[in-house]
């Protein structure tokens, strides 16, 4: 068995992360822990009463360290580049499930704030398995993707190299309220979310420029995206609707199958897929439609799941040489 | 006081219908009737016990024709066309709420089945008040505009003629389950909507034609139209995000605030609108956003006010000569 | 007309009061205050933008005086009597919502707070309009019942002299979401709530004092009620679900039907009522079931529109003299 | 591994099922049927395509027998009825879902229809393992609990002593919609349930009788049980509120902590639990609290799991010699 810490147990993609590896057969929590420490996880996540009702500890690099072999950060960015160099340094393998090692330096400074721990950025593996198993086999820091990205970049791949040149891609993405987080606000509160949607944040999300920089990084050339994410009332889930023009005929459907071919988590569709097809899943499901030389991607996954924690453990089994589907 | 009707007051738009018009100071329901007749209203929709709890008839052309002096049609596309004739011949007014006067006969029957009714057909105005209400006032069939023109048309028209030549224009539409009508089905039931979201019908939606036509009746102009339309797990309501590109820079809040200057139901906002904030109004609120030359148009409607039942009740307004927000 | 403020325009119950009167014939809506002021009241309720935007002001007795006749308070019990007594000294006619002024002292210190106005607690008259509407007439203080408070005696209050005596009434209560207010806190998140139900103070919630005062008040008799609320996955709304047992076998239904027979916005039904039976109105439906001598009595009223804001516009109503249904 | 059947897999305790079996280490699923066939159990269950994906036959008692040695029947009562017959001669164990083998013959023809296997009635085990575990480890046919009569009987059962005599107990109960099947009705419709709660069957509900038989069939005294169950705008979950009168004061907190002292998959909880708390899990948590000799008890359970499909699982552990707890 190989122990593993998660550190940010409060949130929901750390209670996803626990009822993921509860069922793990070669990974056990061995730590746990949050910035404050002094409850026990099933005074914060009820559910677990009778389940797994450890301390959850005030977070500590030396007890991570002395407890575990992997770590999965389930903190906000910042907090993360602040942990991620010391736990390197002790030899330990994190999957850090913030933004902060998913950018090179111009980018994620112009989208979050000034980045403290540059070296590391560097090595930094991006977490997208269909593209980056070699790399996440050979790292010890995997940043996991952001759940919009994860949705857009798993959709527009196999199509890239077909896009009309100095076209715009549109992507509306909807993803539930579980994507905002456990910080209360008027926002996510069940009076304003309930019979509700909207778009937040359009053209300017900060996921945004992830999808630009992973698309440009993989195949060496710029995009114009245009991202406008919207929240949906549902707990959990991600529908994207992505939009862009093509330079010549082609057969999109043929095009997916061929292109995931191999991938035992895409899941090529013939209608397009629905939200709770993928809950609880680490699948993301493709459907694409054609209008003329307009195209039409239509990808479902699990926000919480393939966007964030079953996406991190998968990170972890190829990290540790385990087979990538373990436990998921 | 004007007697109306309400043919097909079973359903959903027909039940807003009697809501609007039961506090309507000129309008007074004085039959309502579907398809079968024999219960009372109450027994249909409960809510109204004690509120309007009169008979429904069987639909009967001179039942109607003694009782009222304006039909609202709030039936299936085929079967409005079998009524609207005998109707106009007794020289009542009409307002249709289904798709069968919207479009001429060629783009109708290649969207829907064969027409019935060509001559009405060519004679029915489009009912979307902001673009034709003086033809409006001097017709005696208004075909009412599907919900998603409805918040198309109205959040497109003002930028149609800086859209950059034979490019997409992309339709990104979310609707609440009353959109899909009573009629039971699995796609439909509480089991599937909850926690879910997916689009159906994608590039290939009858609404698209009638955005595609409308624009080029109005504007003499082709647009390609790409428009997908989605269905949220929300009672009523509906979102409309467009996403187009221009041919050049410009001021797309104010080109909006001007167009729009002198409409009373048209709300310019300066951040995306929820779909609460339209809820149970006749307003339809648009936001704009541009990246580069890349415009992100945002619009909300409620999909059984604005979408169908208010509008309609404006639409009967102008007809009578009446002020178009009367009861609304 | 009649200029009224309402104090506490913010809350849900402030923005259900402001939709109501934006339609009442002889009220207009003269002052709206928050406890900060400084913003106007489409900023606070978006849906109001080009309704009603007026100012919100920081809440002051003297410009509540000189711009209004009557004065409704929707605010927190303890914020009320402290208001209270300065509105009546200005001579002006008061509904409030709040708990301050439903209870005796003895009773509203035990469950509330010390109670710093009992002059006028005395005098002020409980604002259930079936059974109090002649005091209502004749006072400048109204207390507006509490929603669970309201829902429960509607349905006990035709069968107290029948129960077995010494024998217990179980008050089994749900609500929608908007009944905890707008404070936030991670109970009434979208995330907690959404798929979920829970019981809450289970025989120790307030309103089962107010409930056993008022039965004690009127009936001048003492009742042993267990009363546990539960909240539901809804915006709004209430269902109660009473069982008592009798001392003689009766007809329950008759019983109920002659009880209410003069009483508009009370509906006797045949079946089960459900929340969306009353939504948005100020009825409360009430259905009743026996097994032997037990008894089930049912209600459902809309918690933000009989159980506060619709309700205390009917009692404004009948202490300005008007039709108690006006403008509800 | 041991191969079972799942008969009437197109449901939602079918799909429950499927989930369950999917990833449990000793049986396996090896057939699996409904009404017709003709479907891939992924055409029936999207979410299923790439997981297990086989195809769905039209029920034949040959085929169960030739593949597999245990049979779950998520069948309608009456079919389970037909076919059980058949299937305990051909040597198979069956665990029954449906009401056909949970009563005698009386209360079965009092509350459902004419019963057409009355030798296996007699024989058939009740399978709620807390209270019969020894009878189901012996026996070919278990009849699977009703999911009210196990979140009931599971609060119940500790203070049936207890009651005082001649007094009744009231049963507040509430289900997700789940609970009413997958067959297509205007009750379930989203349209009808969201925003949306109500009664249904009040007092007369066929699983208030399976409660009073099974409390008298376990207690040997009989008990007037008063049930009104209630559904909920939500997927899955259960709530029961149960209400009554003790004959002494009794430490409630404690007979009950006892009397589940060595059961796993009962947790006594010191707040009232939530629906989410139990969700996807075979957990009954279970609260108290008492005013007086009134006692209030709250049982939370999720009615897919615990009140159907997980506890099959459980029953069927326990009829094969494996730990109750395997893969549930």
């Amino acid at each position: 068995m190989i122990n593993v810490a998660i550190v940010g147990v409060s949130g929901f993609t750390g209670l996803e992360l626990v009822q993921i590896l509860l069922h793990h057969s070669k990974f056990r929590i061995n730590y746990v822990s949050n910035s404050t420490g002094g409850q026990s996880l099933a005074q914060i996540h009820p559910e677990l009463h009778g389940v797994l009702d450890i301390a959850v500890s005030k977070t500590s690099i030396d007890d991570i360290a002395d407890k575990s072999q992997l770590v999965f950060l389930a903190v906000p960015h910042q907090t993360a580049m602040s942990i991620v160099p010391k736990l390197l340094q002790k030899g330990l393998k994190v999957v850090d499930l913030s933004a902060d090692y998913r950018l090179d330096v111009a980018t994620y400074e112009a989208a979050y704030c000034a980045h403290t721990d540059k070296e590391n950025l560097q090595n930094a593996t991006y977490g997208l398995p269909e593209f980056y198993s070699k790399d996440i086999a050979n790292t010890s820091l995997v940043a996991n993707p952001g759940c919009y990205p994860t949705a857009t970049l798993l959709g527009l791949m196999p199509f890239v190299s077909y896009i009309k040149p100095d076209t715009p891609i549109f992507i509306d993405a909807k993803s539930g309220v579980s994507g905002a987080g456990k910080k209360l606000n008027q926002t996510t509160a069940f009076m304003n979310m309930q019979e509700n949607s909207f778009a937040y944040s359009p053209l300017t999300h900060r996921h945004g420029y992830e999808i630009e920089y992973i698309l440009k990084n993989f195949t060496k050339k710029s995009y114009d995206i245009n991202f406008v994410p919207h929240l949906l009332p549902i707990s959990r889930g991600m529908l994207c609707s992505i939009y862009l023009q093509l330079d010549n005929k082609i057969d999109a459907t043929k095009i997916l199958t061929d292109y995931y071919n191999s991938q035992k988590f895409v899941r090529i569709r013939t209608n397009p897929p629905t939200i709770k097809d993928t809950a609880g899943t680490n699948f993301c499901d493709i459907f694409v439609a054609l209008k003329g030389q307009n195209l039409f991607i239509n990808t479902s996954i699990d926000n919480l799941s393939r966007g964030a924690s079953s996406q991190a453990v998968v990170n972890a089994n190829i990290m540790c040489g385990l087979d990538e589907g373990l436990g998921v």
